[in-house]
């Protein structure tokens, strides 16, 4: 009796081992939780101009798209995938009316960017962020509070309809 | 008769050295002729952000506003009138619906930079520029040549509008 029960005990300490393990295993290997940016990277406001952007209806949006070091050398390069160390920024800002222009320019036709809505990141490391095709996504919104995981969890299924460009729909304005 | 002919050499040689100054003079002091930018900055399409823009109407145009270490300097700092050596740089694009995007999401809405249509400068230098306001004007077509002189000069008269920010409409998007 004593005996079965140092079994039971040993199969429930393996059981456990076990099951504590699979989380840890599934990880390395990308079938668990996607893994986010949740740091805003150093200097993004220094970065160099990809392109620009404008989103109409509930976005709204008129925004700027800029690179680091690597992320332009791949782009005016061509390089694809994007190597790791390569980092996107986008920076959205409500599409405004400028009062001030459209009464230079005598007619309504002026937007520039209104308050800031939010930042969003691409960041690369094929290791890190394997689960999600190798880019880390961020996304901060003006109080630099990243992204709900709810939101954050639709990035790489949208980005991932993108596979000819390596997830990055954004191209590089000459 | 000698003496007379004499005189009247000095005379002619005094006036003729009077006329070729004065242009010179009136340059100086900005009363003659406005000097364009006409050679394209080296290495503009590594300047950094300083805006984007959106212009509807006979424009179309979505744009980039980039600008040199004196430039971004400046305006992070609130610099005015801005230093010599300032240089900014409007890129400007199509604005063109991206049918890629729309297709992702679902919907009509979104707009990036079509063909190249020209680039602007303005360059900071108040000696060489103190004609208009001390900002070399420069428009460039794709080809690379500059614009014409007529176009050149409805720069000035609708730049000089806004003598609070030294010439300068765009503002810093942070």
């Amino acid at each position: 009796m004593r005996q079965i029960a140092f079994l039971l005990v040993g199969i429930a300490m393996v059981a456990g081992i076990v099951a504590y393990m699979l989380p840890a295993f599934g990880q390395t290997h990308g079938e668990t939780a996607p893994i986010f940016v949740t740091k805003i990277p150093l200097g993004y406001r220094d970065f160099r101009l990809i392109s620009v952007a404008h989103e109409e209806g509930n976005l709204n949006s008129l925004g700027a798209v800029l690179g680091n070091d690597v992320a332009i050398k791949a782009y005016r390069e061509g390089t694809l995938p994007y190597p790791n160390g390569t980092i996107i920024v986008a920076l959205h800002y409500r599409h405004a009316p400028s009062e001030e222009n459209d009464r230079i320019f005598g007619r309504a036709q002026s937007f520039v960017p209104g308050p800031p809505t939010n930042i969003q990141f691409m960041v690369k490391d094929s290791q890190k962020y394997a689960a999600t095709g190798g880019w880390g996504f961020g996304h901060f919104s003006t109080d630099g509070k990243p992204g709900a995981e709810a939101l954050m969890r639709t990035c790489f299924p949208c980005h991932a309809q993108e596979k000819a460009r390596d997830l990055v729909f954004t191209q590089y304005a000459p």
